[in-house]
């Protein structure tokens, strides 16, 4: 290797070095001679069509990779991410976004330049992404940018957050040592201090060993602590055997066919029988909490702190103050492994009677068949489809009736699924979709799984966000898209406006999609297929047929449902977000005890 | 009328008091009983696509009706519209951003809602919206919401920039006294000082009278410095006779049929004879200037300040220090009002030789006629596609090619042309497109206007918001789409990386998108047309057709250019981006004594 190496090889070197393989954004005149550095580096420029769906692509490559970057220009290109970013910082997704600005000289001079406010100053945009980031570096001299660029890429991995670089054009080809290469990022974690540990661990077990009424409950953080966190939460559940669910965000982190997992905890939201059972417990092991209004069913998810172990990244909250406390510098992985380390299995308590908090296999293998010639409705829709799924399977469900329905979706072992619980932007999760294809094809070349990417979108999200078909197509990549055509913002007129206009959308062809944005027609490796389906029997017939099913090439596949049909969840759920949005702080379930100023904390 | 309205109908009827008809925005959990107030304001909804292009649209909207509205949901909705409010602050377009929040309660609980980053600070956006809007509002109580209300309308009025106004859910029903309708918002400006003003209308006409060599640029802001102020820079172009030209972003303001009227000054970019000429000149009156790079040529057409009066909104500067000074407190209006009032037309100097900076409709009217069979080129497309207009039409010019082509449109009177100057966010001219028609709808309901929307957009950039075609339709708006098809961001191309794959786009089959998009079929009273021209044979059949003229419906020109073509002043010009961008902080122009640090000042 040579002595010295470019500024831009360093920085796309090192995202190649923490796992990333694909580079989103879109070319400017401030980033273009950076782009010249991406191919080199072993990396693949996927070229969205505008910024604010690269950002989603990245936070969804991200949620599969562990990484993502994104490649934006000044000022304009980098605010049209912002919501993008805010949504990676809200729910956590590491993405690095690259900004390439003007040179060093030109910002000192504060001269008037295009894609500024034309006020000489250079920050504004750097204070606005700090505050949805969590490292920044602005990269000024040679001398200290692969420190920054190393200390921001740190931060991105350990804190599973955005971070914001800015690269200048003067910078792009400075040099420097081709030997900081050799020094890999470092993201070890301080091991956890052993006696202190022990005694958390040991005040842990005995609360299992002792508990009458346990409950697990795993939340979306918990697949955001590093690698193999997810893993040790799914041995938890296995070998204690206690009830679990998950909350919405948490959704396919744990494996839905270990019998005592018992689908998404619904709360008020939810079948009558779980909240008083989930109240009355007398021990909760919560891990990775987001405690979001949505992500909660507006706070009625979240347990009595006096019986709750809650797992956070770095600490873990043992009871309430008065009869526990808040363990600071613990790190989940080390915990949870010394717990099921200890853990003697003959002591955890089995429950007898075990609780009948249903199981959503049955509950699928129990419903009716469909009449072929029925309306497909929301309530059952997503169980049904749900035969579909194939382990390996990556489902995205767009924040709206799909995100609330797919909560019932009965997934297969190492299944991923990916909704929002708190940013809900919606519109991301078709960009997301393009950065999941590629991740996922990039993990299947290296031979590390199987499956397919599987997109829920409703038609007033697709509006938004509609270009990144095309980013698909182009980069050939393999998705199947479900497109729940209800002509209109559906949770929306729950929520306010059944019949008003304004939450209409225009009746767009959309099976027509991939033929206006250039598919290649008749291309035998890479094929495009539409399908339509108005009737339960059309549906079924469609998902039984092994050209759906192979989940190759494009497939989009429009479901006619009527404007006013949703899950009944989400019925139950928009009366709260009424209530909410009229000023009533907190919806009053009978028996909660918990208040949305304490879910906040 | 009653006693008390309701906040929401403060607020929209406060809007229709000062102009606005038609409110752009996507509707959201946290503004839907707001948008009830809509319609019965007397208000249009558009309903956009998503928000980036919402804001877009509202700033198109209002370079046409002098003040433009979106509104968005808090987090979410908000940050994907910050691009396009930056863009309207950069450019002086005054848009009324209104954000629905949640309520005020839950705000001071601190609650961990839906679109919030979850950490229960609720001003982080507020914080981003402040660093590109002029004035703000947190609405917070129903006593001074009014007056909040009215204060950033004023200064959204006065500034030409845009502002931001939050409202929670719970105060959309707050009850207002009905009487606070009744005294309008005043955006009256006190008048200028008649002693002071009197002293420097004495000085800038003194200087009228003594010039050997004069000069008038006139650049974009002066459209924005208040109604009436277009006129009277007119006038003074047409009393005086002196040689004018516009800067890129002035291009419209002033009667291109005036004999005086020299087209765009485009410094190093331009023909060989302006600049010298322009440099020697003895006296320059410049208004409204924004000195950006793109607008200035490199900083190149800035005249040297001892010898220029420039008129900016509250001042005027008359020469430099040594024998001048800046004026502050002097509103241009009332300047330029008292300047034309006292000027004495025998006194002003008749040049002779008057020079030979060219006569654009001359050179319009010199060009060879094309081959039929010939390729579009470029070069002339812009100067031969002018005969397409007439009076009264709005001709939008797509950041790229076709905005730096269309630096040579020949206009007839009364026709106002829209680009971008410094803030250059490709995809705006799309979304401000559908505004300006909505404008312009409005203007000819009137019967103050007659004119179509002309819009020329390059592939690249209508691949960013292209689904506001689907806005237009769906509301629609009469507008004619020329796309110029080359194959990429050929602009960048320019500026780096002719071959490179960043700079393709994928090709799309342009003319099927009304059809994608859910056009009418058929429908009498809205057309959908669509055609291709590839060569100038064609494209002149298409110019010439009635059908095609009458710009009624949606109709779609896509013409073939090729990948690396580019008018001969865009290759001129990135010459001086490449230098800027390695760090050379100005392109050295021979006798150019101006340095992009004065420039920035």
């Amino acid at each position: 290797m040579a002595e010295h190496i470019d500024l831009a090889e360093y920085l796309f070197r090192r995202l190649y070095q923490v796992g990333v393989r694909g580079i989103h954004g879109v070319p400017g005149d401030y980033n273009l001679t950076a782009l010249d550095y991406v191919a080199p580096a072993g990396l693949e420029w996927v070229g969205n069509c505008n910024e604010l769906n690269a950002g989603y692509a990245a936070d969804g490559y991200a949620r599969v990779k562990g990484i993502g970057a994104v490649v934006t220009a000044f000022g304009v290109g980098e605010l049209s991410a912002i919501n993008a970013i805010g949504g990676a910082y809200a729910e956590m997704a590491p993405v690095v976004h690259i900004v390439g600005t003007p040179s060093t000289s030109i910002q000192n001079s504060g001269a008037c330049m295009h894609h500024s406010l034309g006020d000489g100053n250079f920050r504004i945009f750097a204070e606005m992404a700090a505050k949805v980031t969590v490292a920044q570096a602005s990269l000024t001299s040679a001398h200290t940018a692969p420190s920054e660029i190393d200390r921001v890429l740190r931060q991105c991995l350990l804190q599973s957050r955005p971070v914001y670089v800015e690269l200048p054009t003067d910078l792009v080809s400075a040099k420097i040592p081709a030997s900081l290469l050799s020094t890999p990022i470092s993201t070890s974690i301080p091991p956890n201090d052993e006696g202190f540990e022990d005694a958390e661990v040991d005040l842990i077990i005995s609360k299992i060993y002792a508990a009458k009424q346990p409950f697990i409950i795993v939340d979306g953080f918990t697949s955001r602590y590093g690698p193999g966190v997810a893993a040790l939460a799914n041995e938890l559940v296995r070998v204690t055997g206690f009830p679990c669910s998950t909350t919405p965000f948490g959704k396919g982190i744990i494996d839905e066919t270990l019998p005592n997992f018992h689908g998404v905890y619904a709360g008020i939201a939810g079948k009558q029988v779980y909240m008083p059972w989930a109240q009355s417990c007398d021990l909760v092991l919560r891990l990775g909490p987001l405690n979001s209004d949505v992500n909660t069913f507006g706070f009625t998810t979240i347990p009595d702190p006096k019986v709750t172990i809650t797992f956070h990244r770095d600490s873990v909250e043992v009871g309430s103050a008065d009869n526990g406390g808040h363990y600071k510098n613990l790190h989940i992985k080390g915990l949870l492994q010394k717990i099921l380390d200890r853990l003697d299995v003959s002591r955890v308590p089995k429950l007898d009677p075990y609780p009948d908090l249903g199981c959503p296999r049955r509950q699928l293998r129990a419903l009716e068949a469909t009449d072929p010639e029925g309306t497909i409705d929301q309530n059952t829709f997503y169980q049904r489809v749900s035969t579909f799924f194939r382990e390996g399977d990556i489902v995205l469900s767009e924040t709206g009736t799909p995100s609330v329905g797919g909560r019932d979706f009965v997934l297969p072992k190492h299944t991923q699924l990916i909704n929002s619980s708190i940013w809900l932007s919606i519109g991301y999760m078709l960009g997301a979709t393009q950065g999941v294809a590629l991740a996922q094809r990039e993990l299947i070349a290296d031979g590390g799984r199987k499956g397919r990417t599987i997109l829920f979108e409703g038609d007033g999200s697709l509006q938004m966000t509609v270009q990144e078909i095309s980013t698909m197509i182009r980069n050939r990549l393999d998705v199947t898209i479900f497109v729940l055509n209800n002509d209109g913002y559906t949770i929306e007129r729950w929520i306010h406006g059944m019949e008003a206009s304004y939450n209409d959308v225009a009746p767009w062809r959309y099976l027509k999609a991939a033929d206006f944005f250039g598919a290649p027609q008749d291309d035998k490796e890479y094929k495009i297929s539409t399908h339509r389906a108005a009737t339960w029997g059309e549906l079924e017939r469609l998902l039984a047929d092994s050209e759906v099913q192979d989940g190759k090439g494009f497939k989009m596949i429009e479901v006619i449902m009527t404007k006013e049909d949703a899950p009944e969840s989400l019925k139950k759920l928009v009366q709260t977000v009424q209530k909410r949005n009229s000023g009533v702080l907190d919806a009053k379930v009978e028996g909660d005890k918990i208040t949305a100023k304490a879910a906040a904390q």
